[in-house]
């Protein structure tokens, strides 16, 4: 079994924003040589995440921010967290820090509006992932 | 290491509905000859997903769907991206397009009461899911 | 490739409670003796979860619980399956019953401030996960 494993840093410029990162990723898996097998994405942070979601029309990220932000309040007093951030550790414990990808003939397998998206909620600042590709 | 791959194709038929696809991953399983390994579950739409939930009372697939129709509206004015599945997306990202499973003797590891489910949020539609089995 | 699987118990106290399994894991990853690979964390419940948060200050697993009560309330007419854990479901699909880790060196590759946590929805009660190392 082969296994490569890149860390890549990001830079975030709001607090909340999702950054379209499958591109890194792909090139990560060709240049692995990895044909068939499959490919971690993994956040090191506890405040931001990885996920899947619609790459066709930006909106769809404003939504999916949106949404997250009413079910998940930034500042109340009930948070006995005082760092600011407690909103940001809840998203990450309901998005997941990490998503799995298949490879196929030395490509992922993602449907035709998929796209793999670094989930920044305490931003702006420096963030890692890592990519892991196995096969 | 041996790896197995296949597309499973699923026909929805109500706009938010969960199955129970715990068989069809089984029998790809079995037919592999993996006896020891893991299984990856992954949702080829964004906005379908997966998710392992309570297999014995479908009683519990209501009252996941309720709660998330009701945490993630249907229709909002607020949604910017028009086109009326703003919702799907947010349950995708909540809930995640694939699952990972254990392969013991041949066999899936899951407790008693759990069941691999496909998500619809968006259907009826025609859907695809991969099963990747690595041993 | 080497393939380590290991089951462990774990008694919770409380009905909702998050505790740190980190140290437990990294255990079997040294054992293992897999200096390149990953871990797969399973949890074999359906009222339970796995996932990944800040483990510097104990009122972050406050919060996460608290928002998550809110979230998904415990008790509701409005719940068809009539065990008293419908809340508990729901939760484990928002969080998912397992987390991926990826191993460098022979140790798990974690941000400065990220702990493994097992969520108990519906305890005290008894619980398995599975860890399972590759590499």
């Amino acid at each position: 079994m082969n296994i490569v494993q890149e860390t890549i840093e990001l830079h975030s410029s709001k607090r909340c924003q999702m950054t379209n990162i499958t591109a890194h990723i792909a090139d990560v898996v060709k240049r692995s040589g990895v044909e068939n097998g499959d490919c971690i994405v993994f956040c090191k942070h506890s405040s931001g995440a990885i996920t899947i979601t619609e790459c066709a029309d930006p909106q769809v990220l404003h939504d999916v921010l949106m949404t997250l932000d009413e079910l998940v309040p930034h500042e109340r007093s009930a948070y006995m967290h005082k760092e600011h951030d407690s909103d940001a550790h809840v998203k990450c414990c309901l998005v997941g820090c990490s998503e799995q990808l298949l490879i196929q003939g030395g490509k992922l397998v993602l449907g035709t509006w998929q796209g793999v998206y670094f989930c920044e909620f305490n931003g702006p600042r420096m963030r890692q992932y890592v990519v892991h590709v196995r096969g």
